[in-house]
């Protein structure tokens, strides 16, 4: 989507080893017309598979999701990173490692809202390893729904998480995919 | 907002200590379309203010914030609770005691995206004792701007919010307003 790679190049910071700093438009502050006009162009790639809810990972997937769920008139969960207390005992939770925190995080999903049958769309800010998108489809299996479609605002080719989710055979879809960072320039698949 | 006062009253769930669990549409589960028939309404309530800016704090603010800005034309910042890589070491903090959490949390934003001069809608899900509201009040002040207003989606007028947000004398807008949550019995104040 060109408007996003627009930002990114004029917005984003190579911070080095393969580190996107995107704070000004999506991980601190965040442009709400940029992420409708996303969600918009989700829905429009996703809108065929049936999809009856969005699952997406706190913190900065909400903002995607949210709007991504509004165009497609569904309901979005996101997995927690700490179980509040409003959350019942029994809960689904996965481990993912963080490749940016340097450290595995808890997803945590209540069963009361991903239950067996939902056909989910998972929507990220960011696929670079996968492992989060992973603990997140590992959540929704569990709960016994079919992950239908995953979305990225921002794909990093180069670190292969598109590779680590080919064997689910469902659409991915990247609105801006990053093919190198190296040498502080960001270079685009496109 | 009379649907929001609704969907509190089929979903939300009363479980003592003044703790309303809204998990359902809010807190995890997130309907996208009521979140943005709220933002509109906040849209509509401070269209006037000629605010900049909105601030909110992670987690459970980020979606009606995002879709308030949306009808705004204006960018938020989300504080976060932990300060991420991606964040210069100068960074603005303040510290909150969360009363459904038993303990204080930092909220952390960076000069980067929130400077002097800035006119600043602070959106957040829950006003109650009014403390997470007021951090995120200093945070603006500290970095020179003003908040010229005040939106929650849920108060819990019983926990004295609105007090203590008194001082500084500026409009404090909410979609539900709870009066009562004793005896299991959740009371709107309108």
């Amino acid at each position: 989507m060109k408007n996003l790679q627009e930002r990114i190049l004029s917005e984003g910071a190579n911070l080095g080893n393969g580190i996107l700093k995107v704070d000004s438009f999506v991980n601190h502050q965040v442009d709400p017309m940029l992420m409708d006009t996303c969600g918009k162009e989700f829905a429009r790639r996703f809108k065929s598979l049936g999809a009856t809810k969005v699952l997406t990972a706190e913190i900065s997937g909400i903002a995607p999701a949210v709007t991504t769920a509004l165009h497609l008139g569904l309901p979005v969960v996101y997995a927690r990173k700490h179980k509040p207390i409003t959350m019942p005992d029994q809960v689904l939770l996965t481990l993912a490692p963080s490749h940016t925190k340097g450290r595995t995080v808890e997803l945590i999903v209540s069963p009361e809202y991903l239950a067996g049958g939902e056909r989910v769309l998972i929507i990220d800010d960011f696929l670079a390893s996968g492992q989060t998108i992973l603990g997140l489809v590992r959540l929704a299996q569990t709960a016994g729904s079919t992950v239908v479609g995953i979305g990225a605002l921002i794909e990093k080719t180069f670190e292969g998480g598109r590779d680590a989710l080919k064997s689910l055979e469902v659409p991915i879809q990247a609105l801006a995919r990053i093919s190198s960072m190296e040498d502080g320039v960001i270079e685009f698949e496109d």
